[in-house]
């Protein structure tokens, strides 16, 4: 397929990552807009042709993510309705990925809602990043390519010349995860053992499983909202001899009062990606951002390309 | 179908009409609650076994419009995976209604993707009231039940003895229906001639069609927002010698400033109903709320009882 | 994509404006054949081979109605199993489209069911002319591409050199297209304040809305059938003191009797177009029929060619 | 479930049939009517309440196949949209039947396309009579009862004392079927070796296989449409040394010209069903229609009381 | 389509036939894998990248049918996540085609269970060979191409120089199919009339319809399991006076004991092809294999070339 | 509803499971048959009226899982054509779950699959244990009720009186509900780390984390295939000191060779259920059945009386 066959535009929870993926690949973005009424109605409208060609569209779903989340389903129908040969949802950070299981009666199982109502839209494709459960895959008939920020963080932790590292995964939850990260760091892994009481975002933590005395931490999740499970298992790792914690997660999501937890806290550094954009704090130096926007362009370039997107990643 | 086979749950949109349509019908309204994450996710929880049971969810969808659909969206999946026998969306207001064509080019139908949503999480039949089009029916395979407002704001006009009446559809686009109204109360009708310039809510009224002089005017559509609009054609009805103006529309959804502008025009009294109940905004005593709890009750009543529906309003 | 990947089949409601829409295209129409059993059943056969190619299957749906319809879904299954790349319902008169709501109770929303048919016969797309409500776009899921005959008939028009000029919607519905109709010509417009009783296709005229005294006046609609419609307006209006009354609606549909109710009117001539040409009537030299050929084929040479066709009409 | 739940309808192809089917169940048909319009739109109308009952609409559907078939998916939209608890579709004569394969190279699969725009108009369940092919049951999702009319035909034909009988299958197709009729009525069996040239209706006979001579024979069909088939059988069997010709066929479709080629045949009686009665012919005394009210009533008295069926038929 | 588009991979029921497929299309295998578990479940892998491209997977469905069947929609799904453009599911001999219709009370019909496994696995065409009854391509929405070993099975008779040749259809079932290759080798046909008892394979002759006195018998048919059939069909046609009795069938699927029965048997040669190649028995030389392989390469090169697959096979 | 609605039918994988369900809620199994024909066919056939009944159909899906799997598919096929009022699919073990997610690239995610084929054939409901994902859950539509064996397995535990016990997750991947065993027993848990290494059932203990040293240790999981993990994990909880090792899994899948591993370890006793029922291997007295055959039975009550299931499981 010819380059000008590909548009991508941006919606409103990704206005800047999808200009730096326009940058990588040296395109313009897509001619769109959005209005919001009063009452909370949405209206999208597309700015210039898009009969036959490929379409991607950006959007992460937080701050807000009701509304973003509509927002993408009523971009994926305008564009189906304009004709376009097929269109992409690029969602960096879909935040119902959490809803992923009725883990008690009589619950919504929230993502499985939200792929019925994306495909129901008629997209034909979904990209994201370090999905909550491998299983969210299975959610959707379409193909769904999740992309892991893995590389771009530890490539960087790479460059901060840590010594005498290990990875700490929070939970067991993520243990599968952060053993490609300390495998590809090349060093060892030790797991918090923490309870999440319940809905409520707090949690417990109840031990560190795997010697961390002397060590640097690094802790790696895939989101945090409050970073009240980082700045805990921080707090354990220190009790339990480790010399210095640093924590790097893919989804910066960050709810008000969580730069102030941070910063009480033993963490010196965080590393996030750009996926999330729309917070509602601001950015304290102690985090630092990481772009996965050349992975996006590069993923969207092998779509678009037909050429592979597992290369991009260690096994 | 014995009485307890049916269950009554509120959303957030629409806690007190959920309330009185109980109070009409004798029944408890259902235990559940919403949990709101600070990123916006929400997570709804059902209270009490619902299997088997014909649920109706009574959801209004404006203040906010996408948290409130999504929730909507979330109660339907959790009570089909809860093994309800039958799930009834009642959305008193459907704020999507608007968005029922593609007027321009390369827009959203967002009213069809909400209906697909709303039939992929599982809904067997919706109940709505003054859908701002009778072809919505037509975006949903399910059946749709489109209540009328009229009887009860007509009735409550009759009570208010106004001389010499005329009713005041404030353009053609609800001309037809405003002539129910006019029959309804035996009176005649005018016909404002607005041309809607963009999707910024402003309107320019272009003249009254139809000889006011004279007349009591009762302004009626099926909501405003930011009251503009009645405003507008009220003035224009002076203008036109009419003695005093009354309206009557059934969601009075009002974002900021609605009252001030109402307080500032000629317009002495106006008829909403309690469909929208989560303005941001205090009614003044010049607005009159006329509860169809008792009618969306009936309807579920007759619903659930195999009755007919239409026999409730006049043709 | 190729010229040579495009192949137009005529149906049996459109056999003369496919070949039209080819010579503007400067292609030969597909070999295919239709035969009729005695007891009413069809059977379609696609002459020549389709396989990967994009077919564009041309049937407007009168006289008669039903077998039109049915033709349509065969043609699109033969098509589909044909191996097509995609079929294109080209449909210029959908007279079903009529039927876009459940305006009393207990009736069928019969354009919604022929859209759920066509879908499910399989077709990729479907071209209509002027859909009486533009809501039924939303009665499909696949993209809807609604024409315009305002350019055709207003073009003519304006060669009509016609003094002193008002548009007439001859009721509330057609008002909003009308006012397009007196912009694209620069006049002013007036309104027919009708009501129709019932489904017996009679209508009684109230009143017309806006001055016409000493105007040349031209009704404009999106059907006739009985030209009963356009007959009583035409009536009104020299009452009103209009000098001259001429017509121009999209579809001259025609029913037996229609010629003689215009020849007995004042309307001095009516323009049509090309959509219906199986009408069971001899068209007189009191109609005009003003072609759509070209705008068909240029749509569909536009689609086929990825371009816009929006920008063919004015907004 | 109760009596009451019950509601049966008559389509225009079948008001006769669907009448007798009431008589046997003792109801009283439900009330409905159908407009026609001049360009050959239907229109359908319920006229009283059928909310939460089990809705049966009759409908066969030839003379006029496509009128009739239109006119179905209309009932079924309308008795599902007036929130119908279930609705079955009883079809004695399902013309389509005959289009279930692809057995020349682009043509469309005719019963599937009606089977899929049943089941898309919201059917629940399909009530035929001896369909063209029993594979054609896989056609639907929803569950099809097919009754079979022989023990109605070979009761009638038992009656009638015929001496030395043998039955005779007109051509291979049927011989599977005819062996059934021969067991019932306990004689032999032979069959015609015809091969049908194309769609045109004429059929070229080849050679009966099995001994006739002086036997009386039966031939059995399910339908004849011009009588062609069932005369040249005759014609061979008589040279063959059968002594007399009887026929029994479920469909009697009868296009014009079939009652002359029946009276010019050696064919003594005719037996057939009133599940087709919209003949554009008269019928001679040669046809002898046998009722299957009776059955359709008994099935569907079964269907609703929960019982077998297929204790109705002979294995 | 250029022809790196194109990529062919073998299933475990089918690993030769792709290969000599893939000898006639002059392109190599796709590379992939399959695992099988201790408790009976299958994992399949594909090792290479097929994003964009159109795949064809070559997959029989028999010893053992349902690994085989399970294994083919994991295929498909993998395909369909992995990125592929299309997924063309080539089955060369599909074993549950008997199970088409609901010829006794409460059975499943199979195929269709089987045809919606596949559509909703996500294939997008299906090619097989001589379906066991034509309605089954209705049983699919997507494209069918069913391929006849007509041509190939007889020109390889033509070869064999057999003297006043005789066509015999084993029952009345494969008569329509039988005359075609009467006609193609331009000798005449008999018929047998078997009566299948019950579902245990067993089966009765009743009689050869036609006169085989002195000929050389072809028994034809679509497939055949135990050789039972053929050799009962083989015993009579020497009784009633054939000289010699060859057979030819297109799947020879091959229980244990068939070899042992064709060898008691009169039949001299029995040509099969290669649709079946798993098979518990050892084939002996009096079952001649002729390959369908040049055939499904060929349909699979005008498939991906855009051209027309009818052409292969006489009317 | 009434008892007598209620029909439960056993499928090739669970007869006995199913005679104990029908034992505990006093009924009768449904009468039914499957034949198995040579080349690997299926056929179900059902021998008693559904027509209306709610069906449950007991099927495990192991030895074989893709002939278990397929016939379930055809019986609830059968079972709606039948015309069943509901069918309900209890596949006790449902071996494909597995198959939850693309763990690496080019895979098929085999749950998904199964879910749509199950859903595609038309169950309305499904029933299962200890489901190796929850998220798989998500993969339906229909309604998934996921029983837990823990209340049945531990209270068997309590009666052993096993002093100073320990639950022991064999892996992180089950630490979250073996923390519920540990809670429901009232005592603490350890964790082994484990990590797959591929497809091939193997797997490297890697460490335990938490304090064995004196105590019972109770390995808990959800399945064991070749108890491989059970008894690498209970070598290591020897080496750590722990007293004695015991085992509870659920779904005692056992392939050949699993009793003679399972006899050469330290486990002295291995609890499982009777979910599978069809392994190769004779149990051994180490291997210790306890049934949820009333749990099963109760669950099916409960649907069908529509009470809640959860209450039976601790939370």
């Amino acid at each position: 397929m010819s380059a000008d066959d590909m548009l991508i535009f941006p919606g409103s929870g990704s206005p800047k990552l999808t200009k730096h993926i326009c940058t990588y690949l040296g395109v313009t973005p897509g001619e769109c807009e959005v209005l919001r009424f009063s009452e909370g109605n949405l209206f999208v409208r597309i700015l210039e042709n898009v009969r036959g060609r490929h379409v991607y569209i950006v959007q992460s779903t937080a701050f807000p993510a009701n509304d973003n989340f509509m927002e993408l389903l009523f971009w994926i129908d305008a564009f189906k309705r304009a004709s376009a040969a097929s269109v992409t949802a690029v969602v960096p950070f879909f935040s119902y990925a959490k809803g992923d299981k009725k883990d008690e009666p009589r619950v919504s199982i929230r993502a499985r809602v939200c792929a019925d109502a994306i495909e129901a839209a008629g997209a034909d494709r979904i990209v994201v990043m370090d999905l909550h459960a491998p299983q969210i895959q299975g959610f959707f008939k379409i193909p769904v390519d999740d992309l892991y920020a893995l590389p771009v963080l530890c490539d960087r932790v790479k460059q901060m010349n840590l010594d005498n590292l290990i990875v700490v995964a929070p939970d067991s939850g993520f243990a599968k995860k952060a053993r490609k990260y300390a495998r590809y760091l090349g060093v060892s892994m030790a797991v918090g053992d923490k309870e999440r009481v319940a809905h409520d975002e707090h949690a417990h933590i109840v031990e560190i499983i795997g010697d961390v005395e002397g060590k640097t931490a690094l802790i790696v999740d895939d989101f945090t909202i409050s970073a009240g499970t980082l700045v805990e298992v921080a707090g354990q790792l220190l009790v339990r001899g480790a010399k210095e914690v640093y924590a790097a997660v893919t989804h910066g999501v960050f709810a008000r009062g969580a730069m102030e937890r941070l910063a009480d806290s033993p963490i010196r550094r965080l590393l996030i990606t750009d996926t999330v954009e729309t917070q509602p704090v601001t950015l304290t130096p102690q985090v630092e951002i990481v772009s996965v926007a050349p992975l996006f362009g590069e993923a969207i370039r092998r779509i678009h390309n037909r050429e592979s997107i597992s290369v991009l990643f260690p096994r």
